[in-house]
C-alpha cells in the first residue's frame, strides 16, 4: 500500500507540473499575441484554456480517490488538500490568458498605442514565479515560497507605474482611451497572475508551518488506532 | 462515531455559511462606503477582511481534521474537498471587498462622477447570488445551483453595459478619467464576486453529478474493506 500511495502522489506531482507548465504557457501565448499582433494565436488560447479545464477536473479526481482510497495522514495530508486548493488557483490563470487574449483580439484591429515593454516583462515574472511557486510546492521548499511571496511587490509596483502612465495617455489624448483601458486590463490580469502564484506559494508555507495538525494526527496515530500512512 | 461526524458536519456548514454571511457583509459595506461616501466605513471593511481570513484557516483545519480523523467516504468526502474550494473563494469574495474599499476612500476625494445606480444594483446582485449558492451548497442541491450559474449573464450584461457609460463619460469629459476609472473597477470587482458565486453554484452541480468516484468509493467499500462511512 505505501509503495501504491508513493506512486500515486508522484504522479499528482506530476500532474501538477504539466498542469502548470500549461498554465504558464497560456499567459505567454496570450502576451505574445498581443505583441506580435497575432489573432490567430490568440484564438488558440481559448483551446488551451479547455485542455486546463479538463487539466483540473482530473487532478480534482485523483485527489479525491487519493483521500477515498488510501486516507494519507499528516503532511500527505495536507499535500492532497492543498493541491485541491492549488489547482483552483491554476484554472484561474487559464482564465486570466482567455481575457487577456480578449484584449488582444480587440487591440490587434486598431493602430498600435506604444511598444510594448512593461507587460511582455510583466509576463515573464508572473509566469516564472508560477513555475518557482510550483516547484517549490511539489519540493515541499517553504524558503523558496517565502521569498517569491516578496516578489509579488515588484509585479504590483510594475503594474501601479504602467496604470499611471496609461492614464496620463487617456488624459493627453481621448482617442487613446480605449486602447489604453484595455492595457490596463491586460496589466490588471497579469497582477492577477502573479496573485495565484503567489497564493501558491503561500499554500507551500503554510503546510510546512501547519505543525498543529500535524502534530495532533501524528498524536491520533500514535494512539494505536489504524489510521493508515502517517 | 457516526453521530460526531453528522455533528462535526453540521458544524462545518455553520461555519460556511457564516463565513458566507459575512463575505456578503464585505461586499455590501464596501459598495455602502462609496454610495453614503463614507471612508470610516471603508476602513472597517480592511478589518472585515482580516476576520474572513482566520474563518478561512478555520475551515481549512477543520476540513483537514474531518478528513483526517473520520475518514469520510462518497458524498461527505466530496463536500469537504469542495468545501475547501469554497472557503478559498469566499476568501477572495473580501479580497474583493478591500479592492472596492480602496476605490471608495480615493472616490470619496473627488466630487462624484453620477448618481450611483447600476453598482449598487450589482452588488445586490453577486451578494444574493453568493447567499444563494452557499445555501444550496449545504442544502446540496443542484437545482438551485444551476439556475445561478445562468444569473452570472446578467451580472456581466450590467458590467460591459456600465464599462461603456463610464468610457463614453472618459471621451466626453478627459477630467472625469480617474473617477471613471475607479468606477470601472469597482464594477469588475462586483462581477468577479459573482463569478465567485458561480463558481460555489458548479461545485454543488459537480458534487451532484460526480457519479464516478462515489460509485467507485462504494465498490470499494462494499468489497469488505474497512473504509469508514460511505
Amino acid at each position: 500500500m505505501e509503495r501504491h500511495f508513493d506512486h500515486d502522489l508522484d504522479e499528482l506531482k506530476e500532474q501538477l507540473l504539466r498542469m502548470g507548465s500549461r498554465s504558464e504557457a497560456i499567459v505567454q501565448k496570450a502576451v505574445e499575441s498581443l505583441k506580435r499582433r497575432d489573432s490567430a494565436l490568440a484564438k488558440e488560447v481559448f483551446e488551451d484554456d479547455r485542455a486546463i479545464d479538463r487539466m483540473e477536473i482530473d487532478i480534482d479526481e485523483r485527489c479525491v480517490s487519493l483521500l477515498a482510497l488510501r486516507q494519507p495522514m499528516a503532511s500527505d495530508l495536507r499535500f492532497i488538500t492543498a493541491a485541491l486548493k492549488i489547482v483552483n488557483d491554476l484554472e484561474r490563470v487559464g482564465d486570466h490568458g482567455v481575457n487577456i487574449a480578449g484584449n488582444a483580439l480587440r487591440l490587434n484591429q486598431e493602430p498600435p498605442l506604444k511598444p510594448l515593454v512593461d507587460i511582455p516583462r510583466m509576463a515573464d515574472m508572473a509566469s516564472s514565479m508560477l513555475h518557482e511557486a510550483l516547484d517549490a510546492f511539489v519540493r515541499r521548499d517553504a524558503a523558496t515560497a517565502r521569498r517569491l511571496v516578496r516578489r509579488d511587490d515588484d509585479v504590483d509596483n510594475l503594474n501601479r507605474q504602467l496604470f499611471r502612465e496609461l492614464v496620463s495617455f487617456m488624459i493627453e489624448d481621448p482617442h487613446t482611451i480605449t486602447r489604453a483601458m484595455e492595457l490596463i486590463l491586460v496589466a490588471r490580469n497579469l497582477e492577477r497572475v502573479a496573485d495565484l502564484a503567489t497564493n501558491v506559494a503561500e499554500e507551500v508555507v503554510f503546510i510546512a508551518e501547519a505543525r498543529i495538525i500535524k502534530h495532533h494526527a501524528e498524536e491520533m496515530a500514535s494512539g494505536g488506532e489504524d489510521f493508515g500512512r502517517t
